[in-house]
C-alpha cells in the first residue's frame, strides 16, 4: 500500500474503500503478532517501521520508511516508529453462535467501546454485536483504548436490532428500572442490549423484542452509570 | 473573583492558590445546584452566565458576563454560557469513617477517575482516598467525566499509603494473582487498594500493609482490565 493511501486510513471512508485499518505503536503491534499465532488470517498484515525498528523480527511483511513518512502516516504527535496495516476482515476471530452476545445500540464514545472490548476479551465467552450508527471499532482511538483486545473478540457490525429475536432465545436489556442484575433470570439470557450513552436503550423496539429489563441497583444520587461501566458490570455478573 | 483569575483555574497551581475550581455547562451546574440542597457549604459558589442564561434561577450569586469573557474563562471550544466557581473545600460531602474506602495509588487518567466517581456515587456507601501524585479530582476533565458525581462522594487527597494499616482493619488489593473476587473474604475488607494504570499496585508497600490480594478471574487472552473497570467491578462485587 502507498504511504499516501495509508495516511487516509485514519478516516472511516477510506478504511472502507481499502478494507484495511491501522495498528500503531510497539505495544499494539506486539498484541497483533500474538493474536496472529491463533488467527492465520492476520498473516496478511504489513508492518511499516523506521530505522529504529529495523531489527524488529515479525511474522509480517516489513517495509522500512523514513521518519518523515512515518510522521505522515501516524495518528499520534510523537510516532513510535512502528505501525501495521491490517485487513479489517482478518481482525476479529471467527464468530461462534454459542457465545453470549453483547449488543450495543449506537454507542458513540471510542474510549467506551475500547474498554468494553478489553472486558470482553478478559472474560472470554462473549461476542460483540454493533448496530449501524455506532462508533467504528476500527477507529484508531478504539483500537488504542482496547489495548489490542479488538484482536480477540468476535464482532458483527451493522446488526439490525429487529433481527435479534429470531437469532436469540432470551434477550435482556439494561435499563433504569427492572429486575436486579443478581436475579437468577439475568444469567439465562443469551443476548444483552445496551443503549447509547445519552439516550439509553431504544424503547421503540423493546416491546417487539420481548426483552426482559434488568437494572444495576443504586442509591439514586446520580442519574446513571457510565455506559462502559454498566456493560462491564453486566459482563462480570453474567460470567460470575 | 476576577475574570482573568477564573481562567487560571484550569491549572492546578491556581486552583490551589485560589482554593476554587470550575464547574462548566448547564448539566453540571444543575448537578451542583441539586447537591447544594444537601450540602449547605456549596452556597458559597458563584455563577457566571452570558445573556442566554440571564433568566436562570439559582441559589448561587449570579454574575452576568459577555460572550467574549465567557469564552476566555471556558475550557471548551463552544462554551455553553454558564459556569460556576466553587470553593474546593465545599465540594465533597463530609467524610464518614464507616464508609468503605477505595484507595487509588497514583491514578493518572482523568476519564478513569471521573468514571470511578460516578460508580461510587451510584452505589453509595463508599469514600475515595487518593495518593499524592494522582490526577487532580478538581481537574475540569475529571469533573466533566464524573457527570457531577464528584459532588456526592467523600474524598481525601494526598493520603499516604503507609498510614492505611493504622486506619483500617482489613486491607484488600486488586492484583493479577490472588483469591477470586467472589471469595467471601473479599467483602470483609474495609479498604481496597488499586494501583496506577501502567504500573499496577505498589508492590514495595504490600508486605507492610498486610494486604490480601484478590483477582478478577479472566481467560488470559489480554494482559489486564482497564483500571476503572477493575475498580467498578470490585465496587459492584463489594456491595452485591
Amino acid at each position: 500500500m502507498k504511504i499516501d493511501q495509508i495516511k487516509k486510513l485514519h478516516q472511516k471512508k477510506y478504511r472502507q474503500e481499502f478494507g484495511c485499518c491501522l495498528v500503531e505503536g510497539e505495544h499494539l503491534v506486539l498484541e497483533l503478532e500474538n493474536a496472529a499465532k491463533h488467527n492465520p488470517k492476520l498473516a496478511a498484515a504489513t508492518l511499516y517501521v523506521t530505522s529504529d525498528y529495523a531489527d524488529w523480527s515479525s511474522p509480517f511483511e516489513k517495509v522500512e520508511v523514513s521518519a518523515k513518512q512515518m510522521a505522515s502516516m501516524s495518528d499520534t504527535k510523537t510516532p513510535q516508529g512502528i505501525l501495521a496495516v491490517v485487513p479489517m476482515d482478518a481482525i476479529a476471530p471467527t464468530n461462534h453462535e454459542q457465545l453470549t452476545a453483547i449488543y450495543l445500540h449506537e454507542i458513540q464514545d471510542p474510549g467506551n467501546l475500547g474498554t468494553i472490548l478489553r472486558t470482553l476479551a478478559w472474560f472470554g465467552g462473549f461476542r460483540l454485536l454493533l448496530s449501524a450508527g455506532s462508533v467504528d471499532p476500527f477507529n484508531p482511538k478504539v483500537i488504542r483504548s482496547s489495548m489490542g483486545a479488538l484482536f480477540h473478540v468476535p464482532m458483527e457490525l451493522d446488526v439490525d436490532i429487529t433481527t435479534l429475536p429470531e437469532r436469540f432465545n432470551a434477550i435482556g436489556c439494561l435499563d433504569m428500572e427492572g429486575a436486579s442484575l443478581s436475579a437468577p433470570e439475568f444469567k439465562a439470557c443469551d443476548c444483552y442490549i445496551f443503549g447509547n450513552e445519552a439516550r439509553g436503550v431504544p424503547r421503540e423496539y423493546l416491546d417487539s423484542l420481548n426483552a426482559k429489563a434488568f437494572t444495576i441497583p443504586g442509591v439514586g444520587l446520580i442519574e446513571s452509570l457510565n455506559l462502559a461501566t454498566a456493560v462491564n458490570i453486566s459482563v462480570y455478573e453474567r460470567q460470575r
